[in-house]
């Protein structure tokens, strides 16, 4: 499809631009001849991958005329499998969703049936949008544990059964004659931010991912750092504490253990044992005690909830800290469903605990923000790294 | 001096391989045509920045010439500022050492006094070798602070009056016509150690220098990490422990306040203080309880001093733990006066808190070594900040 590493570039550029984009433009970006550019953006044209797109803005002389992705082009298949759901989308090679899905999913039913589902509620998206099939040039997976970005296999995954080494692409060769790209969800969402959220002008950033488990995607200069065995950012199993409850993984007081949602609700059982009145005993009376009562009585003020909502925004915030001062980024956002339910509380103890606790150079300009995508970074993220992979390849 | 990019990338391969390079190698290095590369090649052997070396292995068919670049291309003069030391040599763009000198200094005295004295200890140097100043062509400096990367200069350094903003440049200005390059001495160190020593073949590398400070120097992907405002891998003042000695930074607890060389002494004063026998309260008696002394008995058993260093090691390691799990490095290379002294004890705890503290996944292939390069790591790393810096300005 692209015949050159700069059209490769050519594509890239005008992708995660957003906008429509000038020969002008693109000649400053690559650093090459205004002749090389037009050359190459003929064929991309010729070849439909780009289409003109009316003129720009004046520069000086006369107007330029701009270009654009149209959907021709090709189509994405993003899938973001979280650890208790499965979220779908179809965009178009140059990032705009066409079409978007999802249901609740249990990870644990294995890799059969889970992608077998999400290629079936890509298929109705697909027949939403009378698009075929063959138009799908290439496939972005997210899956909710450590996976090993080359081969797009997932390594060891705790309480992921059946999912170790599982080839991935497999799923989808029946139905895609695309190359299937994966990586774990944190990694896909920060690029989901990165790409198309807050962090466009961004060059270093942190999204940090507050869910069922806590993890964090690394963009250092603009790319997605993935570290030698595709496991960077995994701070869940950092120990946050000198002592604790005991890991899934084996080891005492990871942060996720700690911190995550299942803490979160067994914390909350313990303090509604313990207190009279207070909306956590009321909850548990009713049988209601879960991850969503227990958040929404915190942004209701409940002293007892708000007390176990600042506790695990104190320990991420600590944990962030040391991220902070090793990695000094320019922004952090913070994602994943408990930042969502619980965010004005959760994000003032996150800040002021990486506030106090990092050095004052690292922080000085330092926003620590909500994610803007929210539940669509994952496959707003899955499109962006399916679309560049396929954009890389060439021959 | 550099005529295009790709010259720029030639010489910067033929550096960073060590040995003569042919024209076959850098044709496969750089993909680009073998007419271009020996096109490029031409005009450099013609500027006098390559030499033809000999003939290479065959391979297959004839042999080819081997290139590598010769002391005429220029001198490099490197600045490795400790603490309390003056590192200086000077280099051949290649990277040869032609000439070493250090000594005692107190960086306390001033950017003055201390740049000053290692202009001197240069010009003795070139002296010797015959050289003239003219022939220098970049300049690289390490200090024992933060710096702003973009402009040379030491941003807000603790215990360094008179370095805040101090144009570093100026003071080789008179002696040099030659661009500077200034970083923080834990960077120059780990560039050192990945251009020169253990981490030649490895993308991803930590290194971690434990003297009077302790700091991290990142690469990834091959090149060095700075972070936003280059303060990335500042792990001196994460906090090691719940509560501890207050740092000179303001905070409490810091990992520079509770491992390194001042903490090590301070302790060892302590347990001198409590023991009866033993070699601390022994070297107290005598007036000779030193950071020498301590680690010294430390590698002799002593079970006083080994509990220091164990005690050091376990908070480094640690630390460490939460930067493996993070950025998944595939080498870690300790440095630093306390490592050379007590390297064994010191580094098998280290590697003790690092291996049980981290995820399996990360410290699956994980060798955590120390430094090749010794007190070398730093001016080894200055001159190839330096070479590689002026080998990128091109017209």
């Amino acid at each position: 499809m692209i015949r050159s590493a700069t059209q490769g570039e050519i594509m890239r550029h005008v992708r995660g631009y957003g906008r429509s984009v000038s020969r002008a433009q693109l000649t400053e970006h690559l650093g090459v001849s205004r002749s090389k550019v037009s050359l190459e953006v003929g064929q991309l044209v010729g070849a439909g991958l780009l289409v003109e797109d009316g003129l720009g803005e004046s520069e000086g002389g006369r107007r330029s005329s701009l270009l654009r992705i149209p959907r021709g082009a090709g189509l994405v298949a993003a899938v973001d499998l979280g650890a208790t759901s499965a979220d779908v989308a179809v965009t178009t090679l140059g990032g705009e969703v066409i079409g978007r899905a999802g249901e609740p999913a249990d990870v644990r039913e294995g890799p059969n049936r889970v992608l077998g589902r999400a290629v079936e509620l890509l298929s109705g998206l697909l027949d939403e949008q009378g698009a075929n099939a063959r138009e799908v040039i290439a496939v972005g997976v997210g899956l909710p544990g450590p996976v090993e970005y080359a081969s797009g296999r997932p390594t060891v995954p705790p309480l992921m059964p059946g999912w170790d080494s599982y080839p991935i692409h497999e799923a989808f060769a029946g139905w895609y004659d695309a190359p299937v790209f994966v990586d774990n969800d944190v990694n896909i969402m920060a690029l989901g931010e990165h790409r198309g959220g807050l962090g466009r002008d961004v060059e270093n950033m942190l999204f940090v991912k507050i869910g069922t488990g806590i993890g964090c995607g690394i963009v250092v200069d603009g790319r997605l750092y993935r570290g030698s065995q595709g496991s960077a950012g995994d701070i869940g199993h950092v120990r946050a504490a000198p002592d604790g409850p005991v890991c899934a993984c084996g080891n005492v007081a990871c942060l996720e253990a700690m911190a995550a949602a299942p803490a979160i609700v067994r914390e909350a059982e313990r303090i509604a044992g313990l207190e009279r009145g207070g909306a956590l005993a009321a909850l548990r009376e009713a049988g209601e005690l879960d991850l969503g009562s227990v958040l929404k009585a915190a942004t209701y003020g409940d002293a007892g909830a708000v007390g176990i909502v600042r506790r695990s925004g104190r320990l991420i915030g600590e944990t962030l800290a040391t991220l902070v001062s090793v990695l000094n980024p320019s922004l952090v956002v913070i994602g994943g469903g408990v930042a969502y339910a619980a965010s004005h509380t959760l994000l003032a103890e996150v800040r002021s605990a990486v506030y106090h606790r990092s050095l004052p150079l690292a922080t000085r300009n330092l926003p620590i923000v909500l994610s803007e995508l929210g539940e669509d970074a994952g496959v707003v993220g899955a499109s962006a790294m399916a679309a560049e992979g396929v954009l890389e390849v060439h021959a």
